[in-house]
Order: structure tokens, then C-alpha cells, then sequence
């Protein structure tokens, strides 16, 4: 089962956190629109009541797994573009950490790339923003690699799409104990994207 | 809505064609747990008895729709893997023509590439073996580039997930009017994946 404690530390109280951990598991069990409130407060061990203490909707659970997903993205990914070495050395952190994150929490990563379309208009609004900042994050550290002439990229815009998609596919076709493991997939992801950018 | 005669020109009757078209755009909007026999039929413009008919169960039609989806696949693989020209000619063919297709058919390749963990296990057996050739044939291009000195890569299995993944992930986040369209889209990967490999 999906481990509340690890994926949501800021979220208060444990409740809410619980509720949340259900949720992904049903969710990516089968699906957002098959899942009932009961399904996720009986899973939580509470009753439909109390989950409405802590989320006023099922869509509200999910707006609270997918926004927390993409602003941990978003972090992730920022942080790694702000760091040490040339651009090529912050392109394989940032590839090698979004990929053994994919890897390591599949399946809180296919709740929040699959069910987007599940959103209310004004939640996705949200995650819309979070997801655009992301891009752009990939796409200017592309652009300052080119600039600096450790890249070779045609299309920047494409080539960020590109790299993102490779990293988030992972949840899709992650399973447990597969070989190589999260880590070694993600070093090894970053040596392929390297490559695709014309690292030098 | 789904365009059944363009998708599945082997399916008779028309009848079949028009309930899998229907059950593509109700799992890919609601997913297969929370689509009833009765949806799938009632958009076909049938009775849920009409469905029997053709199909013994929901379970069925998302296997008709899986193995068609997959059994495309490994055709188009197959087909530019043994196409004219070195392997790095044949791999870009490979990626353009796979990425352009999901591109292309996103609602169907969601349905294919999402709904796998709702496949019966004997139906999953058959997809599964589907998606292992897929997969060799990736492998095996990629270990023939390699061996002709065109392409330089670490580690073939990672190499050949990759490809397959970034062409599958388009399907995820692709939606219609995007630029650069299908075709476009799957020259520009196309250039990325040779890179990736290294190929001169």
C-alpha cells in the first residue's frame, strides 16, 4: 500500500493523510470515476462522514494528491536546474532524480499524469501552472546549454517535451524489482538524454 | 468521437466496429472500471442485448481493442525495422511512424497503453507476448546499429525502453491542433532517438 508518512509530510492531520494514500491506491486500481467516497474512508479504516471532515469531495482528495505531485515536481526539478556544474551535469541530475521518482512512487505519479482530466476546471488551472512552470524550467536549462554550446538542439520547446515524457512514462511501465532498479534507471536515463542533447 | 472504419478495417460486422469505437472514447474518458456494457452500447445506438451479441463481455471488447492496438504495433515495428536503408534509417522510420500513430490515434493508444491491469490474465498473456516481440525488435535494431558502428550505446534493453516509452507517452499528453502536428512531431523524435543512440 501506498505509504502516507513518506509521500505527504506536510500534510496534517494523519487523517487527511491516510484518506490520501487510499485514494492513490484506488485510484490507480481502477480509476478516479469507479472510486466512491465510501471506497476510500473504508480503505482509510473511517467512515464517509469523516472523510468529509477532511475533504469536502472525492475531487478534492484527488486536487490535494495531484497538486501536492506536481509542486514536488516542480521542486524537484527546479532545484536541479539551479544547481551545481555546467548544464549538462544539472540536466542529469534533474533527469536521473524525475526519473527514480517515477520509478520509486509509480504509483501516486499515475494518479497525478492520469487523471488530469478528472480535475475540476479551476484545480486544473492550478496544476495547469505548476505543469507550464515545469516545462519552462527544462526548456531554459536547454536554451542556457545551447548557449553555452554544450548542447545541439533543433527544437528546444520539443526537446523539453521530450525529456519530461521519457521521465514520467516510467510510472506506466514500472514494477517493482524490475532491473535495472529506480536509481540505476535514472543514471542511466540521464546518460541517454545527455546523448539526445549532444552533450559535450 | 472515434472513427471505427478507420481504425479496425478488418473488424466485420460494422457493428462490432461501431461498439469498440464507442467503448475507446467511454475508457478513455471515464475508464474501463466506471463504463457499464450498457454506455458502451447505448452510444453505439444499440441495446445492451444488440452488445452480446458480439461480444461476450466488457472484458471482451477492451481485449478486441488491445489486440488490435498492440498487434498494430508490432506490425508497424516490424515493418521499419525491416525496411530499406542502414539501421539508423530504419530507426528513425521506426520512431517517426510509431510517435506520428500516437500521436494520431491518442484515444485508442490510451485505452491500448492504460488499461492493461483491467486485461483478463489469459487475454493479458496474449498482449504481454505482443509487447515482448515489440520490444525484441527495438532491442535487435538497436544491436544490429550497434554492430555496423552506428550507433554507440551503453545498455540496449534501457536504450529500447526509452524509444518505446517517449513514443508511447505521446499519446498521454498529445491533443488535437498541437504543434508540430503527428508527422511533424515524429521527424523531430525521430532526431532526438538517433542521437540518443549515438548515431552518425
Amino acid at each position: 500500500m501506498t505509504d502516507p508518512v513518506d509521500l505527504w509530510p506536510d500534510v496534517r492531520p494523519d487523517a487527511a493523510k491516510r484518506l490520501m494514500a487510499a485514494a492513490v491506491d484506488a485510484f490507480a486500481e481502477r480509476g478516479f470515476h469507479a472510486t466512491t467516497t465510501r471506497d476510500i474512508a473504508t480503505a482509510a479504516g473511517m467512515s464517509p462522514a469523516a472523510l468529509y471532515v477532511h475533504f469536502p469531495s472525492k475531487a478534492a482528495v484527488l486536487f490535494a494528491i495531484s497538486r501536492s505531485g506536481h509542486e514536488r515536481a516542480l521542486a524537484m526539478v527546479t532545484s536541479a536546474a539551479a544547481g551545481p556544474g555546467d548544464p549538462a551535469a544539472r540536466m542529469r541530475d534533474l533527469v536521473a532524480g524525475f526519473t527514480t521518482w517515477h520509478a520509486t512512487r509509480h504509483r501516486v505519479a499515475r494518479v497525478v499524469q492520469y487523471e488530469l482530466h478528472a480535475l475540476r476546471p479551476d484545480d486544473f488551472e492550478v496544476v495547469a501552472d505548476l505543469r507550464r512552470r515545469t516545462e519552462r524550467t527544462v526548456r531554459d536549462l536547454i536554451a542556457a546549454g545551447a548557449a553555452d554550446g554544450v548542447f545541439t538542439v533543433a527544437d528546444t520547446p520539443t526537446a523539453a517535451r521530450a525529456i519530461l515524457s521519457l521521465c514520467v512514462d516510467v510510472a506506466r511501465w514500472y514494477a517493482p524489482g524490475a532491473k535495472p532498479g529506480p536509481e540505476e534507471l535514472g543514471r542511466r536515463y540521464a546518460e541517454l538524454v545527455a546523448a539526445m542533447l549532444g552533450a559535450r
